[in-house]
Order: C-alpha cells, then structure tokens, then sequence
C-alpha cells in the first residue's frame, strides 16, 4: 500500500515578480502568486488529494501558499510542521541581484553554473549583508551553521535528514502529506524520489503553484514518476522557470 | 520571572455578521475580520510582543486570524500547535439560529441562560443536522466524544488539561505564546488565570480581535490581571459583544 505525497512550490514571490536571487531572504508571495496558491488548493480538493498534514520551510512565501492553498481546499485545521531544512537553496552573494544583469555581466557559462551546477555554489554571504540571515530569530537553534552559500548537493544533505525523519514516518501513519517549499528544496526532493543524476538533474525545473503528486511506499521509495495536478500548465509552469534571466 | 501569554478572540466571522449562534460550525473572517486580525498583529509588532509559538483551535476562523496576524507581525515561520480543545462552545441546538430571533421567541432569561449559564447547555444538536460536527475529519480522534452541545463548566473541563499540558510547557520554556481561539475558549481560560467565581464570569465579554497580555509565572499562574495592548478599544469592543442579540 502506498500513500500520497504531494509537493508544491510557493507562488509568484516579489522577487520572482522582480527577477532577482531570493535564497533565504524572506519576501512575500505577490498577488499573483496568492492565486497561483488558491488554485493549487481548489485542484486538491477537485481532485481529492486531500492533505492530512503540512511540512513547510520557514520562508514566508512558502507558508503563505500552503495557508492560501489549505484555504481553497478548507484543510486549514491540519497539524503542520517548519523546518529550515526545506528552505530553498541559499544562493550566497546572489541574493539581492538581478538574474538578467547578472547574465550580461558574468555571461551565459558562469551564470547556467550558478544556478544549475550540482556541487560548486556561489560566492558566501557577507555575514554584514543587508541580504544576510545571521541574528534572523527563526534560525536561532542552528546558530552557526546558517549557510553562507549552498549549491544543490549542500541542499540535498540537510534537507534529506528532515525527509526520512519527519516526512516520511507521517506517509508511513498513512496520512497524504501536502510539502510547501521552494524551486532547489523540491529539485532535490525529486532527484532523490526518481534517482535523478547529478547531471540530469541541471535540466529539471519545477514550476510554482502547480501541486506534484508521488504514490510512496513504506519506507518512503516512490512508486513511480510524479505526476502534475495539471500537466499541460505545469508545462507551460516549467519552460518559464527555465527561461528566467533571459 | 515570567513569561508572555497574548489571548486573541478570532475577528468578525461570516456568521457574526449575520448575528447567528456559531459554536462549532465552520465559518470563515468577513473583511472586516480579517482587517481585525491583522490589526492585531500590527499591534503585536508595535508593542514587541513577539510570539514564539502558536497553539489555535481547529476552526479555520482563529487559524486565519492567526495567519494575518502573524503576517503582519512578519512571524508567520513560528512553530503552531492546533487542537479541538481550543474551540468555541459548542451551541448544541442554537448553531445556525438567528441570536434577535431566538432572544424574541424564548424571552431574555432563557435567551441570557443559553449564553451565559455556567453549567447549563442548550438542547443537544441532532447528528443529522446540517450543524452537525460528527463525521468531520478534523475531529476523527475524538470519534465518539464530539460535544452535542457545551455549557462553559464543559468548556473549561476539556480545555485546561490542554493548557496545562500543552501552553504552560511552552510558557515554563521561556517562550512568548500566543493563543488564537474563541469568545467562549478564552472566557473560560480568563476565568482560570483570574480565578473568577462562576457567578461573576457571565458578565466577561471578550472583544473580538484586541490582543490581552497575561504574564505567566513556571507553573502557570498569573502574576496579574490581564491587559489590553489598547484598552480603550477593547473596552469598546466588549460592550459590543455584550449587545448582541439586541
């Protein structure tokens, strides 16, 4: 017997909306992305993946979609659990700067590695960044080991603890879990779920707001793909994703 | 040394604005309700009452009033805890009852004994009535034992062993809690910390939306009477709420 996973990335962010390197820092979802989020509920409850329980980062655009999404499916009343481990991936000296501008000034080679390079990450954070995490009260009980900078691999390794130990053991009670999270937490996820090289994994993009549904044995394998709520629009959700910057 | 408990009565619901008996039944925030709420939170951040935690009911008008509060206090990554013991009385019978018509048709004493006797409830509510919470999934560990109908002496019995068991641990913790719940949840968790005799407590009018201030001792008493973070407000708000039905 399997249960039922469902993943979902936040809606269009202010800084999505802006096109520049969000990582870590805390900005809220637009009003296009809170009805990308009310959609995404309203397909759960059409098509009765209900959510029996919610894991979302501690970033506000990915709670503010599952409130939003929860909503639309009137699941609010769930039990829901944070972690930083869902965040999405820290993008180092990134953050604050504009994707397009950043293309033209470090060109095409470095700037496809940045984003899309499984092992190398960008430049670390000056602690002293008005973009910086350091002091940030939400992240009080892992002190000094706020990432400065992660490339996808350093995402991989803190967020698959939080999979088997909090995740997984909620599929295995039975219940269909709903995970809100990010682009590089939810890339992640699925290279693990479907075995996804470190190579091929550069050339998946998840959209936002599009809910990705697994069937998950005990033990938490997948029993197959994932599958789009609605695939034709997360087609459409994806290519855009590749296409930022340019 | 003690530690902060911020009480907030969910903002103007669907149903209070229709002047209806509510108890169990769903409702949603109006507008206004939702204005209330992230007013409160806006408060909360101007009085740096920040919460650390957050325990709600399981219904969806306290858990959206803790969400737009908490986004207007920019704390929306802080842990929640939700429980049924958290929930308004149930009104038995008088759910989904117009509060002017029934104060017309049964008089102003048993109208005032329906809302403000300490140990006698109304008639119980049918389990084929549209009002009926039996079969709700949020409340499949309670299976059999779902109220029918709850006096406020029924309220405090199920809802102080979540306070000792569940808020008084995060308070002893050092943590600043924040309790999102209903007129009748807080009366009787008001009447506990302030040790109000059951006579005096039917006169305790709790306005919607103003967060009150307790500071808690370990142990979980109160070092003092409650305070408004805006008296003059809530002050207003309770007369409101004592009105109703007129």
């Amino acid at each position: 017997m399997s249960n039922t996973l469902i993943l979902l990335r936040h809606g269009q962010s202010d800084w999505n909306e802006k096109n520049l390197f969000t990582g870590w820092v805390d900005v809220r979802l637009t009003e296009r992305g809170r009805s990308e989020a009310s959609a995404a509920g309203a397909l759960l409850a059409d098509s009765g993946a209900l959510p029996d329980v919610l894991h979302t980062s501690v970033l506000s655009r990915a709670i503010q979609t599952a409130d939003l999404a929860l909503e639309a499916a009137d699941r609010l009343w769930i039990p829901v659990q944070r972690s930083w481990r869902l965040n999405e991936r820290h993008y180092g000296a990134l953050q604050g700067l504009d994707k397009a501008e950043t293309l033209e000034k470090y060109g095409e080679d470095q700037f496809m590695e940045w984003r899309r390079s499984f092992d190398t990450p960008p430049p670390p954070l000056d602690d002293d960044s008005e973009f910086s995490q350091v002091g940030d009260p939400r992240y009080v009980g892992i002190d000094g080991d706020i990432p400065r900078t992660e490339c996808l691999k350093d995402v991989i390794d803190r967020m698959i603890p939080y999979w088997e130990q909090s995740i997984v053991p909620d599929l295995d009670a039975g219940k269909t879990v709903l995970v809100t999270a990010h682009g590089n937490s939810l890339r992640a996820l699925v290279k693990h779920l479907e075995g996804i090289s470190d190579t091929d994994i550069a050339g998946l993009n998840i959209p936002t707001g599009m809910p990705l549904v697994y069937d998950i044995e005990s033990g938490g394998s997948a029993s197959g793909p994932g599958r789009y709520l609605d695939p034709e629009a997360a087609e459409a959700g994806a290519a855009a994703v590749a296409a930022q910057g340019r």
